[in-house]
């Protein structure tokens, strides 16, 4: 993600289009909740389990601790998986399932581990705020939502849901690939504190993991933020900039709606009870409850700025028309006071008189020897007036 | 509904009329607002059963079951329902009244089930906000709002009045159509849950599908501010565009206005005791509440969404405005300097001096043989250098 | 009320003047507000009886009824309302005082009835908000605010001061008419409940009926936005459209100021204990506060209709200078060019060279037998090339 | 202060000056504020006493009564006081301290009277929000700020400090004129309530005298916003009048923020415990409380209609662009096609064919006897139908 | 701080630029923002140390006191440092660590003075909202944020990290320049309280003199805004003005980010119960409260000022536009018309007809002896006429 994080700061970027498919990803309205909404199954049984379409097939893996050794395997095969958990009492097991598309497996799961079926429905429905519940004595069910800032530029999520056991953590995602590596890493390497710790310490350190995530989420999306400006101050914005910025808008909103349950999420574990979450474990959960604030902070931070462009812009826009005016204005102003004069000489008074005579009041001026440089001189100085006038309102020189 | 919103995506219908009835229904004001406001009665006798113009006549259906049987009929005479529901108490039955349009029948009713005057007339009346009122010992008085997105574009909200009992659950609604057939449907198969449960079951069943009604809406009405999007994007918005967009969001917020008091009403059931309301039902009534919750969420999202049109829709106008600007600055820029160049030379300067000899010095281009085509290569020269000034500026080429 | 609300939908009246007295009603400072700031007294003694200016002399009313009788007389001599009130206490009592322009006689009915001068400081006052104080052991006294929508298109609000007594209920009011007739109704018909309960039923039934005036009101407003909102859309709208929409923005929120604190009254009726307020008093309270919340609601409604009518306004003003610009823009661009070649051709340019010879080159067009209709030709080609251009550009279909 | 807000509605002022001093005075940036903030002392010790700039030299009134009599001095030696304060614990004191400009007076009061370093620090300092602190045993420290609508159109406020003992109240002031008169005379007068109630009482009449001074501070601003509005309407407003705007939504706020903190210390006077405020002094601080809530419902009242200002200065603005536009598209769009067709007959096509013959197709026109009053006819035809297009557009009558 | 903040008021630099770095220096984005959430470290395990880069080399100084003594020395060798503190229990210290880069010091300093990792990743890390914490048994660990207004117009800001501890304050910056010296200096002088009392009063006395470093932060902030003010009202601001002021705003809003936690941590000391914080403490802390509340009224107060900035530049910019238009306007509505009359004079209607005679309509007017004067005064006529209308409708002299 870093990666892709940088590659948006890249100078040479900037006159780069501004979405990789500017055509087609333009809208304002958040396609993703129009879908979600249609999506949703009306009226169905609570707790009727159903794989929303485009699931993937199920991965398992399991990974098994005690405090100096870790075995970690992918199973391709339930029950040889459960078959290894069962027997091993002894160790802390991490079961991590992802991808949900095969409903008896997850029934069975349900069963195993004894989950409720709205547990259940809330792990494979499209999207569940972040929340926390406790079921049986004291065992927790963690929702979290993973953000990702694609390449497409747009906030990707997935959700993880975790709940935690005696002597295990279960874990579930839709994705293969997922962001919790670096916990994975600090359970195989030696001195881990998860290790020595209850499994709600793993869930503690998954659910920070998710928030860390949302540091780099954001940085991307301020980096985007920065694109946007400098294709504004550029000073020739096209339409499609003002879309981008109010989908950029839409999606730190968006982005808002994942961090503020999270926040909401860990205050309710720091209010539980002793028995369910131990003082020991709430300074962790403190410290998260810290990062969430931050990142809400920051959210808000982008949401002003998000704003400040919607300003910057349309004053840019006003801006150009002024320039546009300025332009008529002075073209105008100079040429047509001289078309005036030019045609007033150009009128056909005659000096003969039908009935005799001279007139010698019409238009003197063609028949002097110098009447045309005079006023070629004349018109001369009328142009440098104006244009002095100009100048000193600024209209040649600030655009 | 469904089909009725997916034909909104069709892409064939973008040059459509964004309104069945364009002329008619274009007010920002909420009419259905109005309308409430005027037919409230002033200074009644609180408790007076009023039925309201345009009620439809009652239509009585009673389902009775037990937790292996169900037997359904739409009764005619009030008094063969009452004989069959009073005389069967080993059943559970759900009594279902659409229509109102018979006093003396509410008014029987009432009486015969123990209702509340006050409630009778919150269910006859016009509007009522989602909410649950205890009553008797722990009998429960639950309103709530249906919607759904007409195919005049617009919310249209019927109220669903739900009375539970001991052994009973009493409905009312105005329509004879609704959106509980899923619930009958999943009465009358053999292995539901609402069989095995206490009444409360079912009014939180009934209560349970309003709310996942409400994202098909939800739906619909992302839908058309994808196509209002599209509509400004067009580029050719007439005025009306704007009023429709204006209209959606108050009707967004009309929307919000339904689903906010429905999470009060869940929360408010989520803290009963639990002699009214049971541990294990509140688990469901939980999930009912992440549903309301993430409903405001869509509606607050695609409020967002509104403002964002407008905002785009205010740019565009600003725009064409500035395309305008631009003609009319480029065909006067060029055109104007060179009217001016062609009335010099339209000067009638005598070369004849009236008093004898020749005004050397008076346009003596006129008489040059090359004059007309020189002037004329210069006025291209200035047109050149305008155009190359204009497509620098950008002018030309982008709108 | 009703009869003036349905007057402003009079479809006829959409010509009439947006005011009855267009001139001098278009303050957007709410002079209402002003007058009341400017005439509170500064540094009075506390509790000091003073009567406002424009107070109308006291009318005294007194309807006394039991459960089955009811006698009703206004009385001009207040000893003589005295002498029957007291020598009849098996009898319940509204004592109803019309204006306060006597202050001897404010000052003996407070001491007669037991009341603090605080309170009768807030009777007579200018403005007092909704809003209910315990005294004595169980007595209550409320304040409600009437409003009313009137011809002059104003809000025009009076305030109802109810004490609640023993076997009595005092209410003072301002205005000789008032919308407390229907109650009065009731209670002279046979069978009202008034007449069985105890006098803080009838402060309930004042409370309520003051309440149920809030909708026509509203009913008015929201007529009027309709207006205003058709007035914009004839696109003609004048600049005091604006300054109507902006005033009635400040009435809706100062409508919403009186509504406000009366749901904050009844809340606190709600939370008191059960020797002032009685559980069976509270369920109609309850109603009453489903209507306070619906009335805010309703408010909050029209305000965001009155924000979109201003963007709407700003929207058409944007829209006629559009229109503007395009005729001038048409126009222009049509015969600026002409003029330019037409200006070639009265060029003078010399066929003979005063040297001698014959300037072939200098506007060989001038003689040319077909020259002139040629010329006309191509002019017509050019203004059907420009008229097809903005034709397709839409410029002279969509205004 | 009366006499200076009724001069603002003097009708024959709407053409003077908006401001005394227009040049000096026109920062929307609070001065006030950033002075504050400049001279607050950085790290200085707490309770360290310092007099800020020109402060005034102390002057020291002592009024004295009982329930029968009552002396009022000023003294100009603080022992003289002191002595005569100590020697008469039988009556009541009030101590009025009006400038700080004397360090050891400060601090010898200070010991006197057995204040805290930090009190004192808030009674010199420059600014410091309306609060209510308990001290000693029941001892009251009370700061209020006063606000008057100066002549140079700004709030003015000065903070008042009191402190209640056992038989005395202290106040302090900066300014030697001040609001509180009134109180004086009521104590002067024989039979005031003040001389008959403890200290607290005397506190009390000095709150609330202040809160009812923000009336006529209100009504002056109300005043000033509808002399601003009349002079928007007037149509020709330059610049400076949203200056005077935005300056005076900035003292509405700054109005608030002094009023604001008002209602929470009386709030707080409220709640507290009944050896501190007995139950008889709480109704006058509820009539406070009412008197504070009422004075922000007008503050924010006044807020909006400076809103409503702005949009429709802003209207205003944009409209008189549409009225320069109009006159600039109906003159060109009359005479640009009338220039084209005379420039068309002043085309220089010739009759005779220079190779012999007469072109009769080059502008026979010209040559026919009718020709010119026959075009002077058309060109009257072209101006009476645009004049007719632009005054069905309204463009001629509606500015 | 206070020299940099009085040279922005120097009135002779309101010529200078706005920005010492015009040209980089104007992101809307939070560059700090982006910064900071860029560099967080992903899925660390919680407790990390980490030193961010750019972070300086500590220096530790040392200042122990008593009642009477004070010592203070800097030590280069922390065991030294650590010798003094632990064989002088009978003093107070105060150990001030200035810079963070030297992992190891760090960690032994958390061992030596018993801090939790995550408190030292809060110390060493990036960013950590003003907080406190208890740890131990009545030790605090208070974070609070110092800030500075910068040459370059920004808001810089610094971590301040205070652990308190039986008998010594340990504090962190990262900076070695702070603003804590007149701390420092009331030490060292004989008679300061912080002497006299606990190190818990210590504590107070830097955050005080944190919140006290807001006021001149603000300050400066006021001064720019007026600068910015000042330089809209020049009427010549280009468009880096709005950058600037929108980057103000977000400043603005930052900065209140960075009071806002302050005024919260207060409060939370406030709370805590007497065997932490003693009542005698409380008494300071309420101050410091009163203190953070004013410096939010302030930031509040500039960001509504800043906002009216922005409606200002808008209407400032539309004014302008508006003056060109006028300038174009007026040129065009003088000119068009007499470039009309002196074209109609240009035609060649002929006085001769080719078939004989004289076509005496055709333009008598040329060959009349007075034709020209009349015309040029009649134009002349034209014109004057033309400025009157403009001069009335004030388009010549207010702009």
């Amino acid at each position: 993600m870093e990666s892709s994080a940088s590659s948006f700061v890249d100078p040479a970027a900037d006159t780069a289009p501004l979405h990789p498919d500017d055509e087609k990803h333009n809208s304002i309205a958040d396609r993703a909740d129009t879908r979600l909404a249609r999506e949703a199954h009306v009226g169905q049984r609570p707790g009727t389990l159903t794989i929303r379409a485009g699931a993937m097939a199920p991965r398992l893996f399991l990974l098994s601790y005690d405090e100096v050794s870790c075995t970690e395997q992918e199973y391709s095969d339930y029950d040889e998986l459960w078959r290894f958990f069962s027997t091993h009492p002894e160790l802390r097991h991490w079961i991590d399932v992802r991808g949900y598309n095969n409903l008896p497996l997850m029934e069975r799961i349900m069963q195993d581990f004894d989950l409720h079926p709205l547990q259940m429905e809330d792990v494979l429905g499209d999207y569940q705020r972040a929340k926390v519940d406790v079921f049986g004595d004291n065992r927790l069910f963690l929702v979290s939502r993973m953000t990702e800032f694609t390449k497409l530029l747009e906030i990707d999520d997935d959700q993880l849901s975790i709940f935690t056991g005696p002597n295990y953590v279960l874990t579930f995602q839709d994705d293969y690939n997922d962001c919790l590596d670096t916990v994975r890493q600090r359970i195989r390497s030696g001195y881990s504190q998860i290790k020595r710790k209850p499994p709600l310490y793993l869930a503690y350190a998954l659910t920070d993991v998710v928030l860390d995530q949302y540091y780099p989420t954001m940085a991307a999306i301020g980096d985007y933020i920065e694109r946007l400006e400098d294709r504004i101050l550029q000073d020739r914005p096209d339409r499609r900039v003002l879309g981008r910025i109010l989908r950029m808008k839409k999606d730190i909103i968006r982005f808002r709606r994942f961090v503020y349950p999270e926040r909401e999420k860990i205050a309710e574990i720091l209010r539980m009870p002793d028995d369910i979450v131990p003082d020991e474990m709430k300074v962790y959960f403190r410290d998260c409850y810290d990062h969430a604030i931050q990142a809400l902070d920051l959210a808000e931070s982008y949401r002003e700025s998000v704003s400040s462009l919607v300003e910057l812009f349309m004053s840019n826009q006003s801006n150009r028309m002024n320039e546009v005016m300025k332009v008529l204005t002075i073209i105008s102003s100079i040429f047509i006071p001289l078309s005036f004069v030019v045609g007033l000489y150009g009128m056909n008074f005659q000096r003969e008189n039908p009935h005799g005579g001279i007139n010698y009041l019409n238009m003197p001026e063609l028949y002097s020897p110098w009447g045309y440089p005079i006023l070629l001189a004349i018109l001369a100085v009328i142009v440098m007036f104006q244009l002095l006038y100009f100048y000193r309102k600024g209209w040649l020189t600030n655009r």
